[in-house]
């Protein structure tokens, strides 16, 4: 039995994995980001004990414990290089950890750690996958013959971070036109909100109103009830989504390309047109296609990840 | 003992590379590749019976023969999916050189049997390792833990046919916007002519009267002497090639990233700038970065890296 700790901006949540990969108990508790770490990082072992106890277990029952966290990771030293989100800067978060519970801990970037989740719960065992989620940021995992592939210094797998329109938007990370500042979930308010103030009639007005804020989900919703305005912020959107995607398979070309992160609900409204840009634009013409598909653990997959990233380590 | 047979547009290149990896006889003759492939197949069996004889072998000395092609290689198979270059569609290459010669023979795409010459010479034995080829197109080979990655089918590392430019130039690919537009050498001439019509003060004129074309290196040589049209062209171009090793980069964050093809020969005047902006650009910025090196084999690397590819299948 494994415990996975994904720690998120929002909240810290933590779940038993058994043996088998399934999720049989969970629960989180806010993070409360501006703390400083050390107190983060004591809730994080208070939430572990307390779900271990709630669900009628000891801690001697638990293997390992593994933990998702966002930034770049040291994993084989158990530091957190750099976290800006939740800001760490060179933390030895596995020692800190083990002041609480002293059993081995692993840490992991947290979308490695969701791509290893989906990639164990759905991926069939393939030799190449690569994960895509699409949320704050587009974050990356990639996993090569069953393991994790974190580049040479652990700060690989980044696909949010290649460029797609070259002296671009500038990106959080600095550098100008990432897939990042097209494809995440912050970029679809965005450009929603500039269609808005374009498209005054717009039902997407009335939607942002009613729900108190404009979402990932305004044009999405609004294009369902055939808002002009709302299809074409959707279908730029997922012209962007499409275009990192192509460019992914072109590098990889792997078994299974896996799309995930909240706005991965929107199903096939989403994968329909991706699938069809990717296959239509894909180098390979004439060799089987990658699966494309949407993932299926969402939320759970960071902390199933994590606790089997921690059982393969 | 291993043979190399480097299959190029122009010529067909084999050589004799010994158990270390040393290339120790070549020889080429024209490619001629309007020809049925039938006719190239002889002709490369041929070459491979005329290399082993004059450097004083017989054909039993050679353990295998390794064979780089451009396109699309379904390796496993030993045969040609397509190749738009060299006529070719679903070619059974092996089968058919082994008419000729009947010891192993392996078939390898070009860009990834020079990437496996120049990672055996130079790779230094990391783990991950790209290799990127400016020429004609924008060829790409990566190898991870000692292996060619190829993609589930046989069709990845088309690290040229990921876009920088999102619905930018028509590619040969059909896609829009590939690397391979902006910074193949192919490129290079077209930016060059369109920045001579633009200044016919350019001293890039007078070169290409005096060297009867245009050519890759018209720009490199006129910003020598500092004509300020060829500076720009340079760098403009420079800064096309930097954009597509800081995308690969964010996502391999490989251990060693290597330029070749024939414009790499320009050394520093390429290097320099492309990892100054790679460096500034970098996702990672707190981890150790990713060694940018230039190739060591150019010509040879295709033909050692096929015979080195051949050793280990």
């Amino acid at each position: 039995m494994y415990i996975g700790v994904d720690l998120g901006g929002t909240n810290i949540a933590a779940g038993i994995v058994d043996d088998n990969g399934k999720l049989i108990y969970k629960s989180s508790v806010p993070t409360q980001k501006e703390r400083h770490y050390s107190e983060i990082i004591k809730d994080m072992a208070e939430l572990v004990k307390t779900i271990v106890a709630d669900a009628g277990y000891d801690i001697s029952d638990i293997k390992a414990i593994g933990i998702g966290c966002p930034g770049t990771i040291d994993n084989s030293n158990g530091i957190v290089v750099y976290s800006n989100n939740i800001k760490m800067d060179h933390v030895p978060l596995v020692d800190e950890f083990r002041k609480y519970i002293d059993i081995p801990v692993n840490i992991e970037n947290d979308a490695n750690a969701a791509a290893y989740g989906e990639y164990i719960a759905n991926g069939n065992n393939v030799n190449s996958y690569v994960f895509m989620t699409l949320g704050t940021g587009v974050g990356g995992g990639i996993i090569i013959n069953g393991k994790i592939y974190r580049g040479f210094n652990c700060a690989g797998a980044e696909i949010g971070h290649s460029s797609i329109v070259i002296d671009g938007k500038t990106c959080t990370c600095g550098k100008k036109g990432c897939l990042e500042c097209y494809a995440s979930v912050t970029a679809l308010i965005e450009q929603t909100e500039e269609k808005m103030k374009e498209c005054p009639d717009s039902l997407m007005i009335e939607w942002a109103r009613t729900h108190g804020k404009v979402s990932g989900r305004t044009a999405f919703e609004c294009a369902k009830v055939g808002d002009k305005a709302a299809i074409e912020v959707k279908d730029k959107y997922i012209r962007y989504i499409a275009e990192g995607v192509s460019n992914i398979i072109n590098i990889f070309q792997p078994d299974m390309f896996v799309i995930g992160g909240g706005i991965s609900k929107e199903g096939d409204e989403l994968l329909v047109p991706i699938k069809k840009f990717v296959y239509e634009n894909d180098f390979n013409k004439y060799m089987p296609k990658t699966e494309i598909k949407i993932a299926e653990l969402f939320n759970d997959a960071g902390i199933i990840g994590a606790a089997l990233a921690a059982e393969n380590e």
